[in-house]
């Protein structure tokens, strides 16, 4: 049985993870940017830079179970989709608006994935095995509920896979851009939404058995 | 009249520029990274590194003006396919399977404009005025041709720029995942060109009139 000064260590320990992690999160969000310190994280949570390296190793340690934890949370929402009773066409338009209110709601996303992709091969082993392959096993199934009710033609799972992320995934980045070639200052909900149908109409029909 | 010397001298001072851009391109293909130093493109082009702040005043200035010309060059060939005598959903199956195409050659191309992009105010800008806005509008004017002819629906082309090059992007970012996630070791010829197949057909079918 657990002394009491052990339960309490965990949790002290867990609620440095934590808190760390929304620091990270809050510096990234309001900067704008995923250039962050060790010693601005640490300041902004209140907890030791020492534990930084006690929980995660070193900094990018942290920022990928940040992403983990993000993305994570938004793949167990989707598996929760696959399972309930819903014609594929309408999983399918959820998880689409899904994937775009995540990336919303988290804008410094891509580019932190895109950063840790690139940092080391453990990084992408995990992202692979912790997000990837989660998230492609969970649409393989809505395609393949909609091919069985005849509502969806047979797709490629992988080229849908990237077509689907790479489509939501690039309206964040290209807001880098948007302001001198569209006039646009910066993301908004009703942009978000007007795209996320846009995106959702394009696909459905485009994957249709009988298009219409 | 401009001398011998003078016009010798821009001949010399456009081969420097084009030797740099070259070496800073093979280095960056070769190592499967954008990470490469001004001392490295240096030596690899023969051309003093004192030429590279006197052409492009520092290293992104560099990797700007490479992108704006490999890009360009792409745009160019964007714009003639506008403007050949063919059906509008004939130009866009060229178009999508091109820019996968300029992706595929330039290995690195996506994670130098994503950096370029984070990098300043004065990237963002060349890249929204000479990259982003003339694609968008050949885009555009081939939108505006399909629907004329029955072929499309109406569509937004903002949403339909963001689509398209997203999920052409994504596939060259998402190879980092791949080889842990699908058993994939390397991007070859036939899955960029199945993946551009898959793509075509949902977009294609998704912005049809009739679809079928």
């Amino acid at each position: 049985m657990a002394t009491v000064a052990a339960v309490a260590d965990r949790r002290c320990a867990g609620l440095g993870r934590a808190q760390l992690m929304e620091a990270a999160s809050a510096l990234m969000t309001e900067r704008g940017s995923i250039d962050v310190s060790i010693h601005d994280i640490a300041r902004r949570s209140g907890v030791s830079s020492a534990l930084i390296k006690y929980h995660f190793g070193h900094k990018d340690g942290l920022l990928l179970a940040l992403l983990e934890k993000i993305v994570g949370d938004s793949i167990l929402r989707l598996e929760t989709l696959v399972q309930r009773d819903m014609p594929a066409p309408e999983k399918l338009r959820l998880h689409i608006l899904g994937v775009l209110n995540v990336y919303y709601r988290y804008p410094y996303l891509n580019r932190l994935m895109h950063y840790l992709l690139s940092s080391s091969e453990e990084a992408r082993r995990r992202i692979s095995v912790n997000i990837v392959k989660p998230m492609l096993a969970a649409q393989a199934a809505i395609l393949e509920q909609g091919k069985a009710a005849g509502a969806f033609r047979d797709v490629n799972p992988m080229s849908f896979y990237f077509h689907v992320i790479g489509a939501s995934d690039h309206l964040f980045y290209g807001l880098f851009a948007m302001k001198y070639a569209f006039g646009i200052e910066e993301m908004g909900e009703s942009l978000k939404q007007s795209y996320g149908e846009d995106l959702v109409r394009t696909i459905l029909n485009g994957i249709a058995a009988k298009p219409g």
